[in-house]
């Protein structure tokens, strides 16, 4: 069995030595300078350990999970120029560092790149089917970011409707990326759909934690500033939950600030935050996380395989739910 | 074998009749927008022909043909983002009717709904070979776009650097389209590739005829007002071949046009037309598409089957170099 950091280097190393055409240049260099950035590597991570469980090399799928990664720092890409992010990982964003048409088509081309890199090597038997676990996550991810858009400009979003949201556009992927494993390696239907919802539920509690870092974080470890979704009122969990059961009084005082046009950045961080700390949001949210990690391990636990293997995937998702940044 | 009119039928019933979620409608509703507006529907009638070639109903192999019309429009919908284009087919483009960002996610999410029909069938043998193919016409096609984005910036644009992105922008997505008709019946590698240059070749001269239509096209046919390209300096083969052989006083006088900031649109399509019919563009421009039109039969003389079905691809080959519009 291949530990983490074994699994990580192989990420890396199949990404550095992907071949690039040398032209068009204004096309690769961009697609060349995201995947370098690094990040966890969660996506392609997940997949090998899964298939791990079931094989002892993990080469021959490798194409399939840097596909992943593709696929994943694509939608990033796009996501950041709808953003009008500035940065992404400490560097600034494609749209930034060239310009939007060049966001706009270098994220098309890995989304291709992606689904090539899917079907580079199809003596795998179970490929047909993996490729429509890969679509389903594909196209659910962007449902996902359409709500996320649609929310921005709504009033009424219900923390269930958030939790479908970020199911749709987090999860999907994490969960995909476990049974995508799985079917390459020729696992059974129960197996695998243990490990799809092993997966959705890692990605829920994830995406929650890391709602949670932005407001409570130490910037220090975070890596970026903390208070950026209060600034944005993005409708965060801990947000609409806030609104759901602070007092008439404090609602009306969260409102004010998300009305809000002219304001200092971090009296308004300093404010929502205070609200936050009444209501007692950052326990809520530590506690709901939790709950929905215990209820991804009964699905990790119904895989049929030995204990191990399902330390391992417990570390990854322990870890990713501990992390600080 | 089906009529043009048949197949034009058959993939128009199966684009209205497409399934889409219910949800989010912001996401699905341009998408519904974009490809109910019509258009030659060149790509996926190509596929049909060339199937139809081999086996005698095209039914099963819709999905596939559909695959590449979403694909096709998706190409479309970013590239009049990124051309800030106000008009498709005499309606709104999308980022006008809705707004950029709605542009972006939807063009994704047909790119990838284009992989998903692809994909949805995968009883065919030969869906993997195709698929293939596929892949090898997505990405060259986003190279052609990045070097058409590219040539904007640029003053030392050859006629051969124009052919070449035209090749890789309009006809791979042809020639690939006849190939993975041919693949999916299951043709020779000798039919399926001759079936490919045929295509390849018609794209080209295809292109042609679009960029000369641009020019002398009657704009009460053409569907829209001539003059586009002359207007944003298109680096088109009739102005790189103009710039190449005009005398040196109307090398300066079309630099002038090209060079100056503000100007009568009209006065200045009057100009650079007059200088185009000075060197005789319209009949240079004439000759090579018939020139490279009788290459692309030549390649379909060499198909393997039999009068009937080839005088139908020439016809449609024909027809398209003969429009108005």
């Amino acid at each position: 069995m291949k530990t983490y950091q074994q699994l990580l280097d192989n990420v890396n190393q199949y990404i550095d030595n992907l071949p690039y055409p040398a032209q068009p240049q204004g096309l690769y260099g961009p697609i060349r300078y995201v995947l370098s950035l690094g990040g966890k590597r969660i996506r392609p991570i997940l997949m090998l350990m899964a298939y791990n469980i079931y094989r002892d090399t993990t080469d021959d799928i490798m194409p399939q999970a840097i596909a992943l990664e593709t696929y994943h720092n694509f939608t990033l890409l796009h996501d950041d120029l709808m953003d009008h992010a500035d940065m992404r990982r400490s560097h600034p964003t494609v749209h930034r560092k060239w310009d939007e048409n060049t966001a706009i088509l270098s994220g098309d081309t890995m989304l291709i790149m992606a689904y090539r890199l899917f079907t580079q090597d199809t003596s795998n038997p179970h490929i047909i089917q993996a490729l429509k676990t890969f679509n389903d996550a594909t196209i659910g991810v962007c449902d996902g970011q359409m709500y996320d858009m649609e929310f921005e400009t709504r009033n009424d979003v219900s923390t269930d409707e958030y939790m479908e949201m970020i199911r749709l556009k987090t999860s999907l992927l994490l969960a995909c990326a476990l049974k995508i494993g799985a079917q390459l390696a020729g696992a059974t239907d129960s197996d695998s759909n243990h490990l799809y919802d092993f997966g959705e539920k890692m990605g829920l509690a994830f995406q929650l934690q890391d709602d949670l870092l932005d407001v409570y974080g130490d910037p220090a470890t975070f890596g970026k500033n903390t208070g950026g979704d209060i600034l944005c009122n993005k409708k965060t969990f801990m947000l609409l939950k806030t609104q759901e059961i602070a007092s008439t009084n404090e609602q009306q005082q969260l409102q004010q600030w998300i009305d809000a046009t002219q304001y200092d950045p971090a009296e308004k961080i300093k404010a929502v935050t205070a609200i936050y700390d009444h209501v007692g949001i950052r326990q809520i949210c530590q506690e709901k996380i939790e709950q929905i990690f215990i209820q991804s391990l009964k699905s990790l636990d119904q895989v049929g395989t030995d204990d191990l293997h399902k330390a391992q995937l417990y570390d990854f998702a322990h870890r990713l739910l501990k992390r600080k940044k």
